[in-house]
């Protein structure tokens, strides 16, 4: 596609589009919150979904959950690099899945397709109640992102996507609220923000603008791609990124992050286990 | 994700990256020409699936094809937008698909996120032997296109997705070789040239940048994420991309489109027809 499409050649107001481009967000809001309850709201989670993009993300919590990989027959294609570790931890039962090392260049398969790709194929295979995003990510400090701050994001959006083309932006931005844990973060002390979500590690000034608008405070390389899967296919999903480094600081980015590492995957880990400690045995309304 | 992994964290002296990432760069190719032939490359081709990312690219090859809509119990999961066409055409059989409306802005679910996820799910469902993405493009005239050109590419690769770590940034990049057709070039007035696909109608400076370093003819929003796809499950895939309008231009994208829309999906239609024809009672070698 490289085009305006006929129907949506720019014909409306300002004005008006603008308006509807609110109802939309509205309307975008509030199907996010009712899917949520088709998965069957008032009973007891029995299975968590967490994905994880990279195997150094992966397998602190692999070890702290007591999970095992996939040994015999997967439960994905053949051909596929990704990753599947299951068990069950305190009577819950969790799939732990990552998209694992690129066939032929054997780095980690991050960003947004790789991530799409195995929500998408998790889901149909392993039918979980609620999914969990987790990862590392930038910070901004001038919204109050912290090295090692672990963040449970409202909002997610992608800032690469840009489309201007009325209702195509919108597409673009593919903004969406995640699914709503009031009683989560009463409980948990995690930081509250947007997160934003492009293919590059590194911010074009493009990007930079885009993340403003979409006031995010974190930004990562999967995460509305994730967002997007779980409410195309209506299961919820919450997100939990810890702070490796801050974007819009003196630092360059690969320095602070080999510095902050450690003690930020210690971190990740912590907040996840709370996460899902809080979880076991309640419903999704319960959250 | 978003941070450098620790085996990556650039100690490699940069002459020998760079002659690891030529090396690299062969290994791809070479594996893209291989897997090809696993699909089973000498007996005739007997189903395809066209992939196309908007209604008004696919509508005219539905009818051109003489396809029929999937009416009940759709092959994909319930609640996708994705549509799915199918017949028979001249004995062969074609699968038509395209990723719907967003289910709540109601616009084409453009994009690589969209793509590669239906190019997944399709392939698990019909087993093509062949993919054809199709669709129209951005051309550039620096490179030789020129309105109505319809080029079938010989490389796709990714112009959004700069992560500058070593071997990371070539993962970024996606580059690979498409299905090597020497007899369909022979034999239909297709232009050869690179592809470059991102998620923007735009293009920033970093993305012009890319598209220059990708030695690309011809931009989309889809190429390279279908390309993925059909790699990590090997199923061979061909390009067929129509010129819409000229990105290193004087004119503004929407407008030339505008004016060019009639002829250009007329092109597309023809190119995509002679190709089918070709494809029709051969096998995968004979293309």
């Amino acid at each position: 596609m490289m085009a305006l499409p006929e129907e949506n050649a720019g014909e409306a107001a300002p004005d008006a589009m603008a308006a509807a481009e609110e109802e939309t967000v509205a309307a975008v809001e509030s199907v996010a919150e009712e899917t949520s309850g088709k998965t069957g709201g008032d009973r007891p989670i029995s299975t968590i979904l967490i994905v994880i993009a990279m195997q150094t993300e992966a397998l602190p919590l692999v070890a702290k959950f007591g999970l095992a990989e996939d040994a015999d027959g997967s439960v994905f294609p053949k051909g596929v690099p990704w990753v599947r570790y299951h068990g069950t931890y305190k009577g819950l039962h969790i799939d732990l899945v990552w998209p694992g090392k690129d066939i032929i260049l054997g780095v980690d398969s991050v960003g947004t397709v790789s991530s799409a790709l195995l929500t998408f194929a998790s889901i149909q295979a392993l039918k979980p109640d609620l999914i969990i995003n987790a990862g590392t990510a930038g910070g901004f400090k001038a919204k109050g992102a912290c090295i090692r701050d672990v963040y449970l994001p409202s909002h997610v959006a992608f800032h690469d996507r840009r489309i201007p083309i009325p209702v195509f932006d919108l597409y673009g931005i593919g903004s969406r609220q995640t699914f709503s844990t009031p009683n989560l973060l009463k409980e948990v002390n995690l930081k509250v923000g947007r997160l934003s979500t492009g293919n590059s590690l590194d911010m074009s000034p493009q990007d930079e603008a885009s993340i403003l608008a979409n006031d995010a405070t974190v930004k990562d390389m999967e995460g509305a791609a994730v967002a997007y899967v779980a409410d195309l296919l209506s299961v919820p999903a919450i997100f939990v990124k810890a702070v490796t480094d801050i974007v819009d600081g003196d630092k360059p980015t690969a320095e602070e992050f080999m510095q902050n590492l450690i003690a930020v995957t210690a971190a990740l880990d912590h907040a996840v286990t709370e996460v899902v400690d809080f979880i076991n045995g309640k419903s999704l309304y319960d959250l």
